[in-house]
């Protein structure tokens, strides 16, 4: 689906949710190559402040990427940059909620700045900023 | 592998590549669930202004990721913040080098700013800035 | 499917073949952690004897462990070792066929030997021997 | 990162540890095609001596070829041989930490013999031996 440049309002929001598993985390390490053990090694994960293994962060944020990607702009959607800042860690079976919401409007450049969050629950997990161009409704 | 704060000086970088497959972009898609056919479907990304399949730009960003978590500053590394821009698609068969270079050092808190850009071959692909907690030198 | 001890004699032989793709190195390299770069890195690979990307090792002995536990002796074999000198590397789209024939029985423990090898085409690739118990038929 | 030869010595060691997850389990099940039942069912599998289901003994060998692909020798290293000894099975969930340690050195011929071990906590789950080709520190 695409909402195009035309139809999209500062304040409309969307949202994508996931449960983190075990093979997602797999996966992540296997496709970033980021075998970091707080991720895979549950006896060492158990000594840090964490107390077990955690999500990697930017596999949280590419939930960001899925908003935008899938939903609001959607198919079409150029994607330009993303800040985010880490709150909280992500454990397996947690389910984290992506939501991305419309913070500015740059007619002429057809720019969407979207202020986005991860949360757990009412936990934020991840806090950042999106700008990605959104396709303009063919005339 | 660790290396902690006392030892990290302005300047110091590190790197990690990696060639970018079919799988890696399937596999994203699952765990992301970002499915946008600019990923997946070639026949529709051959009409796009990228003209064949490309790559998520967070699984390039997230190869950033695995510099700190496994290089520098490696295991232990808590990751606070991130930002990155988008400045150029990566293709399949395509070869990412992700490098991070320390900018800023927080004695106070252990905080390393790094200086982060991904590049295939000569082209800048990826900028940024990333922020993170380097562990301590034991006792 | 399962092969008894008393039904296994010496000079018997399975096989099993397999193309080898990204997609199995790239797994591969999640499941094991091994992300060496002459595996998952193509402009490093060419830089090397190899001259490009090649399978795990240990992949191509996995495709052993998958003559034994589904085809010879099958489901409820037991395995005690296995012994393994890799002879040539294996790329990416090539047909692994690997085979094991049986070299000694030892019926009073229910002990098979078998000779074990790894082709692509003609060349061998692997060559080794593997111990197994294989299940007693049931009185 | 690479140890070269000239600065391997007897009695060193290195390790790689991960904890086993049904994932694994699957992922190396599709890539070397060894689905016997007591790595998949469940149910089976408590009907056999192991109770549940187990880790494939190749998924825990290959714990040790990444600690030789990527700590020591790491990056550069070939692969000539291996030889594992099953000594127990691996559970999910069960953390595999597998070590080699230098036993002989063949200066002539660059070679370096490892034993080679896994451990879940205390207990020995397999025994081996590797034999590899460290690259040489540059002139």
């Amino acid at each position: 689906m695409t909402v195009f440049f035309e139809d999209i309002q500062l304040g409309d929001s969307a949202q994508y949710a996931k449960t983190i598993t075990e093979a997602d985390i797999l996966l992540f390490a296997a496709v970033s190559g980021d075998n970091n053990s707080v991720h895979l090694n549950q006896e060492y994960a158990e000594t840090t402040p964490f107390k077990g293994r955690i999500a990697h962060g930017m596999l949280t944020a590419s939930l960001i990427s899925t908003v935008l990607g899938t939903r609001l702009p959607g198919e079409g959607a150029i994607y330009l940059s993303q800040s985010t800042r880490f709150k909280a860690p992500v454990r397996i079976g947690q389910t984290v909620t992506a939501r991305v919401t419309v913070k500015e409007l740059d007619a002429a450049r057809k720019r969407v700045t979207f202020q986005t969050e991860c949360r757990v629950g009412e936990q934020v997990v991840l806090e950042g900023e999106s700008l990605v161009i959104a396709p303009s409704r063919p005339q």
